[in-house]
């Protein structure tokens, strides 16, 4: 069985192609600019040459026509036709209360997405736009629609309300979601694996460190709490989001620089977090920064890293206890340095890194030492297989 | 050596007046209602009857007038005359970053009270004008201004900063300061005696829980984090305020409910918190409320639960462990069942309770068992003596 696994951005589409017999990528590309009438296309087929390429894409359509017209092309292509595609899986980033686990698109889902936009407004809308473009591209198809905010539908009420007047929750459902639950669900899964266990019987905090960051804490098998809230603003530090707050903060703020909501909110989400301390949004860079001696580098880096040594501190709390802690996306991945910092200063948990591991990069790999009380690791994580295989599973 | 502490609010003046040598409180009252032509006096000299009635007080002056006047009265008094005091300690609400001690009032001081208005434009006016009551009432005498957030000016970078544009803590001064510093310092340096130990060899975790609340690391006798911010807002779930959010939350519910800057603010410290979630803002109507069955008081309390463990957990991380929890303020010395709730979850620490010594209300006690890993007291605050001590010491 193949599965089309798609992911629609507001200007990008990225897409997969699986055999689901062995999980076998058969395909990878990505349309970025879409909107644009220099879109840059980029594929590779499964043994054969990548191709990339300069078109105009002015709409998700036209991407995933070109995606499509790519995996069935002569020479870059894999597929004879079309037809061979079993269903496809969109990632869609906001489920809200109506959906906890992944669906089968039909017209009611489409219109409770459509519903949810005022949640996810800059999300959700090219998300809907790709499952329509391919409905209507590849008519008859399955859609799967695999939500981030799902996995993190387990969590009990005192981890996801807030503590502001009850009938806002009602009115408007104002509550912590959480995102990355794609990610985390399939770090924590694989820890379960590596550690030999299943993983209703482990207590997992699950860092997901990319551009944008959240934290996890998977007790067997459900998440409880995680840091990503009502938007992807709370909680960590990240590349460019401010993450957690004083709210009056926030109101000085927009008093002193006369700033309306529009305005502040773009300046929590776009020009704070690495880059509004140190001008780097990229943490390969702020490394460079503090090894040329950068003061606001460090403290950056300092305050990156202890956001999230707290967050571990209060999901340990939250479960009482933790059995592994895992490390995944593009910093939590890449950053060895900031793996071994966190974990030193845990030394009261009895972690102990093997650093010669740690110093592997992008490797799924155990990084704790043998005699270590806590279990850590780096998994690269892979959203694209667990969308794959809940398309699979549905269809 | 006597020392008069004043703490003056917008609409109330506390005092005490104490006697040095061995710290006996001679004298304790309050005026509330200040500003109002009903205001309320109490008033009990050790040894004498206490006194209440009901007068115009329209300003602090007229109240502070009046506490020297019940001081020195011939019926209630325990003053020959107000020359006797040695100085005054006033609480003063925020210290900014130009205060991280106790300070002897003196022209320049007040000038930069006055210009730290803008940072609790609620509390320090109040303070300030306790200064001016008290120079014009007591001239020649000394005034102390002893802060509550000058015990968190130890805090490092990494806690004090938030991952904003750096430009603005530059510009505005827009940090973490934290607040009941008087409190938390009091209760560590308890702590450390009842255990026997000296203050810098422990690390502590104290929770002043009243109607406002906070958390405090304190890393061997500094304090390295705390859990409210640039304002009282940030941090734990309080009486009427919410404490942490996602910002991103704040700014959808602006424009769901077209509300103000000054609305949401009033909306998140006014009408937020227990009372925003259950209807009741006091600890003891809560627990009522769950004993009846009141299924929002239940989530209330838990989530008020909840969010004081995950901040333990997180100050736990932030210190690499601690040696000792501390409870304080009314609903931390006087709610059995939350300190049991908290204690029993963070059983990965090997806490014991002895629920014996923690049912007991309002008293300094250790409420741990002797083979606790973590020692758990509750300590009634004494910010008042703190001051006294302050002022003495600075005169």
């Amino acid at each position: 069985m193949k599965i089309f696994v798609l992911n629609c951005g507001s200007s990008s589409v990225k897409y997969k192609l699986y055999d689901m017999r062995d999980e076998t990528v058969l395909a990878d590309g990505r349309v970025e600019r879409v909107g644009q009438d220099n879109a840059i296309v980029t594929h590779q087929s499964k043994g054969k040459q990548k191709i990339s390429k300069t078109m105009p894409v002015l709409e998700h359509t036209v991407a995933i026509q070109e995606s499509l017209a790519l995996l069935t092309d002569e020479e870059h292509g894999i597929l004879k036709s079309a037809d061979e595609i079993a269903a496809v899986g969109h990632r869609v980033v906001h489920g809200g209360e109506s959906f906890s686990d992944s669906v089968l698109v039909d017209e009611s889902v489409k219109d409770t997405l459509q519903s949810l936009v005022d949640l996810a407004p800059l999300h959700n809308p090219a998300n809907i736009s790709g499952i329509r473009a391919s409905e209507k591209l590849m008519p008859g198809t399955p859609q799967v629609a695999v939500f981030d905010t799902a996995f993190h539908s387990s969590m009990p009420k005192h981890a996801y309300l807030y503590a502001i007047p009850y009938v806002l929750y009602q009115r408007h459902k104002v509550r912590r979601y959480g995102f990355h639950g794609t990610s985390h669900k399939y770090v924590a899964g694989r820890a379960a694996s590596m550690m030999g266990k299943e993983l209703k019987d482990i207590k997992v905090i699950s860092c997901h460190l990319g551009n944008g960051a959240s934290l996890a804490a998977i007790d067997r098998g459900q998440s409880v709490d995680t840091s990503m809230g009502f938007t992807p603003l709370e909680g960590l530090m990240m590349g460019t989001r401010s993450g957690d707050i004083d709210p009056g903060a926030i109101f000085y703020l927009m008093e002193k620089e006369e700033l309306e909501i529009s305005d502040v909110n773009s300046m929590l989400n776009k020009h704070s977090g690495l880059h509004g301390m140190a001008g780097l949004s990229d943490m390969r860079d702020i490394e460079a920064g503090i090894e040329d001696g950068d003061n606001l580098c460090k403290i950056a880096y300092d305050l990156y890293e202890y956001r999230i040594r707290k967050y571990i501190g209060a999901y340990m709390a939250a479960m009482d206890g933790v059995d592994a802690i895992v490390f995944t996306a593009g910093i939590g991945e890449n950053t060895p340095s900031l793996r071994t910092a966190i974990a030193k200063r845990l030394s009261f948990l009895n972690i102990g890194i093997d650093e010669d591991a740690n110093n592997q990069r992008g490797k799924e790999i155990e990084i704790s030492t043998p005699g270590s009380q806590v279990k850590v690791f780096v998994i690269p994580t892979d959203e694209e297989v667990m969308i794959a295989r809940d398309t699979a599973a549905l269809i």
